[in-house]
C-alpha cells in the first residue's frame, strides 16, 4: 500500500544527509545513475513498452505516443543529461558575501539546498531523470510525481536510479518517486508542506494552475508564455520579418515561441506582407485585427481572446499599433510575463521597452527562442519562471539552492 | 462601497509608473510622507483616540492597547522612519550580472521591483507607515490590510501618505489602503494574483498559516521562531548562561528569542544551576525532562508540545542531550527553522552544527537576538523569512525585488 506521508518522511530524512554531501560524492552517484540507465535499458524499455501499448488502447493521440515512447537513443540521451550535469559547478557551499558587524560577529550568506524539492509533470519520462539530476546536483532530494500514462516508465528509471545512488553512497531515498498518480495523492502531495520545501509543476497552463490554487508548500511557477514581438516605427523591416519568422516557426510547441506580432502603424503597410511571405513557408495561420486585415485580406479576424492565447501551434496573433506607448500598454496587460522583444533601431524605445515591459526577458533585436538556460549559459534549467518570487526566467542549479546566515560569535549578547 | 478589485487594479496601474521611478523622486516622495505625517499628527491621533475607545469598549486586553496607541513620540517615530528608508540605497537598477553570450547577444540580469507587494498584519498601526516606506522605496506598489482594531488609525496614516505623495509627484495609489477588515475581503485579497505579485504577513502563526492555506498569490512566510540554544559539552559554561540569558530574557516576545535550551549531559549537572540563577532574575519558568529534573527539582515537566512551541514569555523548555549528534537531531525535528545557537570552544562540533542545522541563522557563541535587518546592517527589515523560497532570514529592501533578464541583440535568431 503506497504511504504518501511514509514517502515524504523518508524524503526529509534522506535530505540531511544530501544537504551535507559533498561535490565529488554527488558527482560520483549521478555518474553511477548515468552507466545504470543504460546498463539497465532492457527493464526500462519493457516498462515503457507497457505503457505505450496501454495508451494506444486508451486510444491516445499519437503525437502524445511520440512524448511517451523512449528507445536506445533517448535512454542514451537520457544518461548522457545526466553525466552533463555531474560535469557542472556544484551551486551549493559557497558564500555570497561574508561581513563583520561592529560588535565583531562574522556574518557569512552561505549557498545551501532546498532540502525537498517535489516535481510534479506530465508525459515526457525524460523528466524524472532530467530533474533527479538537477536535484542530486544541487544537494536536493526530489519526489517526483509523473504523469499516469507514464508511470511504468518512470517507476523503472526511478528504481534504477535509486539503486545506483544506493550502491554509490548516497541514500537511496535521495529520488523518491509517487507510485500512486490519482488526482487525490497529487493533492496531498501538494500540502506535504512539513516536508516539501518548494513545487515545481512542469506541464500545461492547467496543471500550474492547479498546482497554484492548491498548495501550501513554495511554487516556482514554469512555462507559460504568450511571447510577443513588437516592430517599432524605426525598425530594420527585413531584421523584424526575420525574427519574428523564428520567433514563431523555429519550435512553435515552446513557451519561448512568439505568440503576438505588434506592429507600429506607420510600417505596417510595409512589414506585414514582407512578414507574411516568411511565415507563409510555414503555413502560419494570422489573426489580425482591422487594420492587419486592411493590409492582408487572408487573415482571420481576431478575438480578444486570441491575444490572450498561447497557442504554441503555427498560429499568430497580429495588431497594428499607434507605436511604443500602446505597444507597452498592450503587452503588459496581455502577456504572461515571459519573453517579448523590440525590433528597433531608435535608442529611446529601445530604452523605454527595457524599462517598462515587465517580463522575465526583454529582448531587443533578438528571437525570443533564446530564453533558455541553455542558451543563457547556465548549463542545464529545471524550466522557466514567469513568476517574480526566487527566481525570474530560466532556471538553472542556483534556483534550486537557497541561502542560510552563518554567525561566528565570541560570546556576544544583544542590548 | 469599497472595491477590492478596483483597488487592486489601481495598484497595479500604478505599479506601472513607481516601476520607473527614479531614487531622487522616491526619496522626495518619502521625505514629504514623514513630513506629513508630522503635521497632520492631529488627524491622525484623532483617528487613533477612535480606535483606541473602540477596543476599550470591547474589553480588548491592555497589552493590546498598548500595542495600539499612538502619541506624538511614536508618530515623530514612524516620520523618522521613512526619513531613514529615504536615507538608504536604492535597491532597483543595478545589474547583479552581464555576460556576451558567443553568439554576440548581451544578457543582462537587472534589479527591478517586484511591482505589488501586499501585506496582511495585525495591531500596531507604526506597520503601515513602515511597510509603505519599503515599498516605495525599493519601487512597489503597496496594498495594505492592517488589523480591524487599528483601522482608523491606520486609514489617516495610510491618506496622510497618499497625499504626500501625489503632491510630490508620485501616484497617490503608491500606497493603497483597504479599509474593509471583514474576513472575506482579506481572502478574496490572498486570492488577487492577477494584480498582487507578493504577499506578506505580518503577525502571529495563525495569520501566517491561513495565508499560507489560502493564498494563490506567492507569499514570503515570515516570523515564527522557536529559536534553540545548544550548550555543547565543550563549551564555556559562563558564555553559555549569558547567552542563554540574553537569548530568552532580553526581549522575549519576539521572533528571536530562546524559546528551548538544550544541554550536553556531561555538563549539565554543573550548567543548569548557573544559568537558572541568571533565568531566576526574571522569573523565567523553566520546563525539563527527566534528566532535567533531576538537577533542578523545582523546574515543570515538560510535554513534547512544549518543545514544538513558541512560547513569546518567560517560559523556556529545557532538555539533556547526549551531545552533538542528537542536539543536531532535535533541533532541525522541533525547530521553525529560524535561529539556532551552538555555545562551544569544540572546532569540529561548531562546524557540523553550522553545515547541518537547516534554519535560516546557524550561530556559534552569539545570541539568536541578532537575527534581525538592523543588527545584520542591512537598515530596514520587512520580517524575517522561516521559508526558503526567494528570501531567508531578515528581509531587506532586496528582498523587495527581483530581476529581469534584459538582452540586447543585433538580429540574432536560434538555429
Amino acid at each position: 500500500m503506497f504511504d504518501l506521508n511514509e514517502l515524504c518522511r523518508a524524503a526529509k530524512a534522506a535530505s540531511r544527509t544530501l544537504m551535507t554531501a559533498g561535490t565529488e560524492q554527488k558527482n560520483r552517484a549521478l555518474l553511477a545513475m548515468a552507466d545504470a540507465v543504460e546498463e539497465n535499458s532492457a527493464e526500462i524499455l519493457a516498462a515503457n513498452a507497457a505503457d505505450v501499448a496501454a495508451a494506444r488502447e486508451k486510444g491516445t493521440r499519437e503525437n502524445l505516443i511520440d512524448r511517451l515512447i523512449l528507445d536506445g537513443k533517448r535512454i542514451s540521451s537520457m544518461a548522457d543529461g545526466l553525466r552533463q550535469v555531474a560535469a557542472l559547478p556544484d551551486p551549493v557551499g559557497g558564500f555570497d558575501s561574508v561581513v563583520t558587524r561592529p560588535n565583531g560577529l562574522l556574518i557569512g550568506k552561505k549557498r545551501v539546498p532546498l532540502g525537498v524539492v517535489g516535481i510534479i509533470y506530465e508525459a515526457r519520462p525524460n523528466v524524472t531523470a532530467d530533474a533527479a539530476a538537477l536535484c542530486v546536483k544541487s544537494g536536493n532530494v526530489c519526489v517526483l510525481r509523473g504523469g499516469s500514462e507514464a508511470v511504468r516508465s518512470n517507476q523503472a528509471i526511478a528504481d534504477v536510479m535509486r539503486r545506483a545512488a544506493g550502491e554509490s553512497g548516497l541514500p537511496e531515498d535521495c529520488v523518491c518517486f509517487v507510485s500512486d498518480t490519482g488526482r487525490d495523492t497529487a493533492a496531498a502531495m501538494m500540502k506535504m508542506d512539513k516536508y516539501i520545501d518548494v513545487l515545481i509543476p512542469r506541464g500545461g497552463a492547467g496543471l500550474i494552475r492547479t498546482v497554484v490554487e492548491t498548495a501550501t508548500i513554495p511554487v516556482i511557477e514554469t512555462g507559460t508564455g504568450n511571447c510577443h514581438v513588437y516592430i517599432d516605427g524605426a525598425a530594420d523591416l527585413k531584421m523584424g520579418a526575420e525574427i519574428i519568422y523564428n520567433a514563431k516557426c523555429s519550435r512553435p510547441s515552446v513557451c519561448n515561441a512568439a505568440e503576438s506580432l505588434l506592429v507600429a502603424e506607420s510600417v505596417a503597410g510595409e512589414f506585414l506582407p514582407m512578414a507574411k511571405t516568411l511565415l507563409d513557408k510555414k503555413g502560419v495561420e494570422i489573426r489580425g485585427d482591422e487594420k492587419t486585415l486592411a493590409i492582408l485580406p487572408d487573415a482571420v479576424p481576431a478575438t480578444e481572446e486570441d491575444y490572450y492565447t498561447e497557442f504554441l501551434d503555427y498560429i499568430l496573433s497580429v495588431k497594428v499599433v499607434s507605436g511604443i506607448d500602446e505597444a507597452i500598454e498592450f503587452i503588459n496587460e496581455h502577456s504572461t510575463g515571459h519573453s517579448e522583444c523590440i525590433v528597433t533601431n531608435d535608442y529611446n524605445n529601445a530604452l523605454r521597452f527595457q524599462n517598462e515591459i515587465d517580463s522575465a526577458a526583454v529582448y531587443v533585436n533578438a528571437s525570443t527562442r533564446f530564453t533558455d538556460g541553455g542558451e543563457f549559459g547556465f548549463g542545464a534549467e529545471i524550466g522557466i519562471s514567469t513568476q517574480k518570487l526566487h527566481a525570474r526566467g530560466p532556471v538553472g542549479l542556483e534556483g534550486l539552492t537557497t541561502n542560510k546566515y552563518v554567525i561566528l560569535g565570541q560570546g556576544q549578547v544583544r542590548e
